[in-house]
């Protein structure tokens, strides 16, 4: 099948490119790296993307921006970041993938374990996240011709544990070889409106 | 205790002045009707809402668009009709609401059933609704002073029923009466972070 990864230069992005490129054709997409450049933010570019690969089977986000901050201080443009990145990006991809997939194709977006489970400073991080699982669950039942809709919640990496271990104090780490199984779960399974949680 | 009733005139919000109205003083507010008007789409007008009030003791907001349509011919601006308006409007009531109230005054906000139980047509309001609980569990973790943050998920209300029923068929109603207790709890109870589901 032919699937494209969007963020397959990021932590979460190579991994599941690796689970997935033993069997699958990948086409790779991010901002600024891959075979593909999208900027999810902007529907426009979104839609171009679809334009230029023609019909695929499947799409996984691995991207998507956050604001975490303590929320006494917080302005709205950066509660913003995280709604317009993360949340609205990654609806764009689905609004646009539903029309530009094979029947049956798959839809893989991610969210965080912060969707269910606290993290100081979360208030942007935890809405957003919790957001994306109300949406692949609302999708998934509208989606016609077969197309799926599923989320990936991960803990922490164990990759990027340096740099976001210290907002998740306790939390256990999971290696990325782990979290992409999540994504091929989504992606060769038969499941829509899923919350994949690896944790 | 002063409280400001954002959506006083709607049918959550008159419920919510009757049980409250008793034994505090109400501010009523809406976006053409009430002693305040105020839109809660636009951050300047929700802060100048505050300044014209002076501090308070509470803020209740029951208010707030969403866009039920079915996924597959929904347009990104269909899908931030929900994201700016019952969403991003109840961030900015929260925002604002943290520098003006009194000391452990109260933030109560309006999610639904459908943050947790599918309706068909539901993904931006099944989003938008799941979002606002992730965001009260996160935000009441940073809110200072004892200021503290909840969210109220109604059902369908008896009262509503003839308009909004048919999308929620099977799901039992409440009374006005009884949603409105659960804001009481929220203005005069002790919690914060938590989500009081009316079903
Ligand atoms: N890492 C974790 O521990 C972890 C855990 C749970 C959830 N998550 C979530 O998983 C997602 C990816 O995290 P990550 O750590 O793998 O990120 P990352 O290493 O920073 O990589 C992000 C990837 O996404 C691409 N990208 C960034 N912004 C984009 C945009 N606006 N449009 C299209 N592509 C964009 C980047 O492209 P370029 O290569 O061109 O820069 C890059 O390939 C995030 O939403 C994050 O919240 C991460
Ligand atoms: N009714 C239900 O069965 C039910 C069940 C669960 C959840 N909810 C949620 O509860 C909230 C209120 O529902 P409702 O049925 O009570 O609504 P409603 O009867 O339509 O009343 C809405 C109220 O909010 C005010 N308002 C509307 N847009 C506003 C804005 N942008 N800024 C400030 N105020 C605004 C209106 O002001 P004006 O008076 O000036 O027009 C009105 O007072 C909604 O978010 C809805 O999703 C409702």
């Amino acid at each position: 099948m032919k699937i494209i990864v969007i963020g397959a230069a990021g932590t979460i992005g190579r991994a599941v490119v690796e689970r997935l490129g033993g069997h699958h054709d990948i086409i790779t997409a991010g901002r600024g790296s891959g075979q593909e450049r999208v900027a999810i933010e902007d529907h426009a570019s979104v839609q171009a993307l679809f334009r230029r690969t023609g019909a695929v089977d499947g799409v996984v986000v691995a991207a998507g921006a956050l604001h975490l901050a303590p929320f006494h201080a917080m302005t709205p443009a950066q509660f913003r970041i995280g709604v317009d990145s993360k949340l609205m990006g990654q609806v764009h991809v689905a609004l646009a993938a539903q029309h530009a997939l094979n029947d049956g194709g798959s839809i893989t977006l991610t969210s965080g374990i912060d969707a269910c489970h606290a993290i100081r400073h979360g208030a942007n991080a935890m809405a957003v996240n919790l957001a994306l699982e109300g949406f692949v669950a609302g999708a998934a039942l509208d989606l016609q011709r077969g197309v799926r809709i599923n989320v990936v919640a991960p803990t922490v990496l164990t990759e990027s544990a340096a740099v976001y271990g210290h907002l998740f104090p306790g939390f256990e780490p999971a290696d990325g070889t782990r979290v992409a199984l999540a994504y091929q779960r989504s992606v060769d399974g038969p499941e829509t409106g899923k919350v994949y949680r690896v944790y």
